[in-house]
């Protein structure tokens, strides 16, 4: 049979997944002889196994309970339920990761009308035994039986009132009574039953509430948001009481070992004197500093502090403390690894491995890489925010925080930029014509898309903040408003996006830049030894590079030639070539083109210097970059001398059912080789000019995406060598380079032996290569991706990580196929997946040799890469 | 090095691949004996590494020619250019498989202004001689030198005119000599050049022609329509000449063994006497039956009868023989299998069986089974063909042939069809709201769409003819007009469509319905025996079922219930249930659905009896369903009495970028398990009904689409089984039924094995398959596919032949993973794909069990899977 119950003699710090944190760690601190009251532990596998019974305690465990309740009541000589020595428990959630959504704790569990007499004449402290009693109602009544709390807060101002009363240690043991008189009045009307009296059914009644407020909903969203499994399950810790309000030589506090949000090594926190539990954070009295404790009783401050050391000695890491007094005497009722902002746990890691406590590697280890982006955009002031009116939520789609005011085309940002204002550019969904718009905005939101949409990938791209598929919103860009509910926003009102959370708030919420401390930039150096994979970025501008470059990065990964098409001289020769009916017409376009594309690549090896750069020929459908509606049409035709009636046609002709498995990518290479050919010159070009002015030796990688097949890699190849071939006899400058391709396409990689015969390196593209795999658009899945996570079909967006089973089978299906081919094959990934800590855990293990992120995403990937290679 | 020329008696039949389809069979006839003028075949290898060469042919080969020529000339004891006794030969290309697009013959070559006059004194025959340079001037003038024949006609003609003479035969040696003198201008100014008048460069220059032609234009389209892969190259014969034209006892003629129209056993043919070469089909002179020989030259009769069933009897099949008579002697110059049309196919197949010729397996064997599709539909009438206008060229998206009237929308057609017309729906897309006009319409033509866009399946399904993707059409659909060119068409106008071709021809062109014989009855018997994959066919309705059924099939594999949901009476009901904000809204409208459904599958289980019926749950995204345009919207408005902005609101927010990648398939299930809930209840009460009314015991199939995950299946099946559950409980009426997916999404390839524990089934949908695996849609690839089959990326249009390499990998890795976790799974394939011989034979290899096509392919798909079975 199961061994469903251990007590807290038999737990250490190991058995996290079957006791809970809570759990491990009170049996830990009994292990090694800590003042911990004594109890035991309900384990996750009976939380899970209430679960499969239809959430009901199932008689086993059941049995279990009061079996190690009556080792308790031995060992510490009281009884359960006893009028004249009443053994009282608290009983408290512990799940295996903390989970603030969860249970409160209950405390003085096991008192009822007759034990609560037996109370105060052992203490002979009647205010104390009522007051306790009086705090057990109220508690149980909120957390278990679901009674509002601020119907007992009533009751307690009603009585205070009446009796002039005004902090809740003034109520006298009269007062009390007729509370908890009042308290069991208000249960039985909101229950319909007496306060349960027998401390065996309260303390079932407990448990059960525990493990339901697993799946509550505070808990779920909470799970969600920080990948936790539903499956764990959680623990309950049953403990004995000990007192923090027998009085003024009684007391109970929190502390951690170190400043939680500056890491400096000093203890931080406060108690309260002649409390118990919530007192503290309560906030009804003012509770003191740490320190003032040294002042009232030094001895137990310096056994506490002793502790507290042995503590942070033992666990190697800053530690989180609660504590009570009782009568004078110290206890610890929980320690645990303390949370802390990104901040505090750079200096804390790095202190650590200066004072000898932890290892490099440890330091590394001890940094959840994402963190780190707290530290590389800017934030909200927390003052500010809390004054702050939260209207929505969308996903966090690009992190920072931005305030402005509130635009509805890229073209009127533009111009309330250039006007000095701040503005925030509001899309139903952007499109690369939006790109002028998103530079000038401070942050981006539209109403649709997932996290790899075109504005969550452009804004991660620029680091601008963005707030993306905030379904509630509903954009009427005709009249330049939204609405969220019956809330109305007018171009011209102030919103704020917290690009981390994904909240928009009403009006301006005031920001502070990030810091980057001197540790910062120690661990990056130690993380840069530990790790094999190469950081590359994705960038398009030598501005990109330049952010990139200031992140250490090691070269482009994903240059996309796509966005400089856009810029205002370039659109018009861009749509001529588009229209241009026939070979000749499209060469003079394309001829306007090749100095501006030249000189892009100019800016970019420049910036880069001789670190690799991998530029993408041309990707998207032509029809994105045409106009679409009747007016601009006009404009366009008047600007390139093509009638209306033929233009529309075109335009017409170029829509597609699905653009994304549409004319894109090396399909337009096939069919306009003189675009390719183009491009081809222009890196070229530019890697000639750059070594002759700036003897900076240039090897550019040139990238075709979208191959599904050997065959279009093979012309494809050819066109680039004769192309190259021609500038290099022409220059007499000998230019080394590099063809390879993307692998997005599903075909790619099930043929990557094929394809690898005319491929130097591949790149995995994984968004496309998510998006084809799963056979759902990133664009078109925020309709039911909500729905799938709330049904654990997805235990995470794919499009933030990567899908190890499927996307990920077919990544080493590629890399063992392309190896077979060509054994020294470069390999990497520049999909969004090159930014997660996770997914470049697993690029790691599958031996690539490089990922590639946005610039902004580099220090989480430095750091992502190292800690693959120490959990290797 | 490499040998790169064989003399007819080192050939044999069996070295098709490297001397060509001529080449070989020249050399079998040589070695049995038979009266063969003697020469020697340039190999297919010389043709390829000519195009290896740069389109040069190399001192090796040319050696090796002039070798091969000399042998010759030993042989028949002549000398090439030789005055007195010269070698003549004919040049003829030889590919491995016939190819009528290839450069004609040269006749006569070795002529020259000396020769002629040797020939003329040693044949003793002047008209005879000069006659033959004439035409070999000609004959090399148009083929080698690309001069434009009617020029030389001209030349011909004035001299007859000049004359007064009627026939060439009449020409006399002055006359002759005139004409080469003219001939001779003509070339040079064409040419610049003087006609060449060595025989050596004569020949070269003819072998270079032949290898050329292999590339053009006629040849490259040909090799398309007839899937010949452009790698094999094209033989060069060179064989000494015999003469039809050395007066009244000579002659040459072509005929077939058995009747090639018919397949009825007697010789075929024609002959002229005194005639060389073209003169046959030139039709100047009419050709008498081959049978008038018998009462001329009776010795050469009989002999040529007794070698033509001897050669019948050799290649135990009917042949297509040439011949000349020289002097009263006869002469093969070629033998090959006859083509033939499908009727006659099948009638000397079986004939040659109950004949004891061939065994029943090869007689399968000799079935191409593509062809059995003309006998299936009906066809025009090939003499109403002849004075046909053709205007445009579409692809051959479902076979047959149609007449009737333009009309642009489903309605107008409907009424058409009401009042009596034949109508042809013209189309720059259908969509599912056309259904209806497809139902009534003759034949279909679209602007847009790919061989499986919906017109071109959902056409196939109903055995419709369909012309799609014809890129030339301009369709305007508002004026009820559509252009080609700068011809329009109206309504009302009559066009008639070729669906095997995709010709579109101006007016009405006769047709006639479709005959099927007595022996396709038997050849479909032994068909049967021989295979082992079963024959299922996709069908929606009891109609489809009833076609299918009267072809042989042994079940339905896929059964879409969205076709039906556009039915008139429901489509209200369907687009409340879209519409509704609420679960309880939706429910109501889905049970004034309900009966509808459950009416359908009572219909199909009926028509199949015990047969099984696999149904797929409802596939397509919602927005397929409802209403585009702003008077539409208005209708449904006020037809189910929600507010014109609250609906148009709802139709944009259902728009997707990515229909094909969107809110559809299981998705739907997992979003609203109510219309799958409702779905199932239909297939169910269906089957109880059945099982209780007519004692059939139905056991359905259940399919549900676009599994990617293997919690999506496990989500939905528990749904179901609940479903069922209760209706058996309710009914006391035990269904059994199976559970499956289908495998269209590359994942769930991938995680087969995991997905395979809760399905009983897979069914390949190797459409979407196709499209998610090369990322690209079947509606959008045809602005690029053109493009992509010139360049030879692919052979053939993968969503027509199943890509083994990729899409047949991942097809490969899911048999072999869901036979892991379930030994015992049934696989199947209703993918397009199902109806294509090649393919077919494919899943014959992979080991599925059935394949399911649309109901008019069904016996082309017994005849596949039988080959399948033997070829293994």
């Amino acid at each position: 049979m199961t061994k469903y119950i251990y007590s807290f003699n038999e737990g250490s710090k190991e058995m996290k997944n079957l006791l809970g944190g809570k759990g491990a760690n009170l049996g830990e601190m009994t292990k090694i002889g800590l003042p911990v009251p004594q109890g035991f532990t309900v384990s996750t596998e009976a939380c899970n196994q209430y679960y499969e019974d239809g959430q009901k305690i199932n008689k086993n465990i059941i049995d279990e309970v009061f079996e190690y309740l009556h080792i308790l009541e031995k060992q510490i000589d009281k009884k359960f339920g006893d009028i004249n020595n009443p053994l009282l428990v608290s009983v408290r959630s512990g799940s295996v990761v903390s989970m603030p959504g969860m249970m409160d704790t209950i405390l003085n569990l096991g008192l009822n009308d007759q034990a609560v007499e037996g109370l105060a004449k052992q203490t002979e402290n009647g205010r104390f035994a009522y007051d306790s009693y009086r705090r057990f109602i109220q508690m149980f009544g909120d957390v278990v039986l679901d009674i509002p709390k601020y119907k007992f807060d009533n009751v307690l101002d009603q009585e205070k009132e009446k009796n002039s009363i005004q902090l809740d240690t003034e109520l006298t043991v009269e007062n009390l009574k007729s509370i908890i008189n009042e308290y069991k009045k208000l249960v039985k009307k909101e229950t319909h039953k007496d306060f349960p009296q027998k401390p065996e059914e309260q303390l079932l009644m407990a448990i059960d509430a525990v493990f339901g407020s697993w799946n509550n909903t505070r808990a779920i969203v909470y799970r969600e948001l920080n990948d936790i499994p539903g499956h764990l399950g959680t623990a309950v810790n049953i403990q004995s009481m000990v007192f923090g309000n027998m009085g003024e030589t009684s007391g109970t506090g929190v502390a951690f070992t170190r400043d939680p949000s500056t890491g400096e090594k000093k203890l931080f926190g406060e108690f309260l004197m002649n409390a118990q539990g919530e007192d503290v954070v309560a906030g009804i009295r003012t509770p003191q500093p740490i320190a003032a404790l040294k002042d009232t009783m030094s001895d137990v401050y310096e056994q506490f502090v002793n502790i507290a050391e042995r503590l942070e000695n033992h666990y190697k890491d800053m530690q989180d403390i609660e504590f009570t007094i009782e009568k004078g005497k110290l206890f610890f009722l929980q320690t645990r690894n303390g949370k802390r902002t990104a901040k505090a746990a750079i200096n804390v890691a790095v202190d650590m491995v200066n004072e000898g406590i932890i290892s490099k590697e440890e330091a590394i280890l001890r940094i959840e890489p994402t963190q780190l982006d707290q530290l590389l955009h800017p934030t909200f002031k927390p003052e500010a925010l809390e004054n702050s009116e939260k209207i929505t939520q969308g996903l966090p789609a690009s992190p920072g925080a931005a305030t402005g005011k509130v635009y509805f085309n890229a073209e009127d940002v533009v111009k309330a930029k250039e006007a000095g204002e701040k503005a925030i550019l509001v899309r139903l969904e952007t499109s690369p014509e939006d790109i002028e718009g998103m530079v000038s905005a401070e942050g981006i939101l539209t109403a649709r898309g997932g996290m790899t949409s075109h504005a969550a990938v452009v804004a991660r791209g620029m680091g601008r903040c963005c707030v993306a598929g905030c379904g509630e919103v509903r954009v009427d860009e005709a009249n330049k408003t939204f609405k969220v509910g019956n809330k109305i926003f007018k171009e011209g009102d102030w919103i704020s996006l917290n690009g981390n959370t994904g909240a928009v708030y009403v009006g301006s919420v005031a920001t502070q830049e990030a810091e980057l401390t001197g540790n910062f930039g120690q661990l990056m150096e130690w993380a840069d030894k530990f790790r094999t994979l190469k950081i590359r970025t994705n960038a398009d501008t030598p501005r990109d590079a330049a952010v990139a470059m200031k992140f250490g990065v090691e070269g482009i990964g994903l240059c996309r030639t796509e966005h400089m098409f856009f810029d205002e001289e370039r659109i018009i020769a861009v749509r001529q070539m588009i229209v241009s009916k026939n070979i000749k017409d499209r060469k003079v376009a394309l001829d306007k083109l090749l100095p501006f594309q030249k000189n892009d690549f100019v800016g970019i090896y420049e910036t880069m210097g001789e670190l690799p750069v991998t530029v993408r020929l041309l990707d998207p459908p032509l029809h994105e970059f045409l106009p679409h509606n009747d007016e601009d049409i006009k404009v366009l035709s008047t600007q390139i001398g093509v009638e209306y009636n033929t233009l529309k046609e075109t335009v017409e002709d170029l829509k597609e059912f699905n653009p994304m498995l549409g004319h894109r990518g090396c399909r337009l290479g096939i069919t306009y080789p003189e675009i390719y050919e183009m491009q081809v010159k222009a890196i070229i070009l530019a890697a000639i000019e750059v070594k002759t002015t700036k003897k900076l030796d240039i090897k550019p990688e040139i990238m075709v995406p979208l191959i599904g097949s050997e065959k279009e890699l093979e012309i494809i190849k050819e066109l680039i060598i004769k192309t190259v071939d021609a500038l290099v006899k022409e220059s007499g400058v000998e230019i080394e380079y590099q063809v390879g391709t993307m692998i997005e396409v599903p075909r790619a990689a099930l043929t990557a032996d094929a394809i690898a015969k005319h491929a130097e390196f591949f790149s995995f593209g994984t968004n496309d290569l998510t998006q084809m795999t799963y056979g759902f658009s990133r664009d078109d899945s925020g309709k039911f991706i909500g729905e799938y996570r709330k049904k654990e079909i997805f235990e995470k967006d794919p499009f933030q990580r990567l899908d190890q089973v499927g996307v990920g089978r077919l990544m080493e299906m590629a890399v063992d196929l392309g190896k077979k081919t060509r054994k020294d094959i470069k390999l990497g990934i520049c999909g969004e997946h090159g930014g997660d800590p996770e997914s470049i855990a697993f690029c790691h293990k599958l031996g690539l040799d490089y990922v590639s992120c946005s610039p902004y995403r580099v220090p989480v990937a430095r750091m992502a890469a190292a800690r693959a290679a120490l959990q290797k």
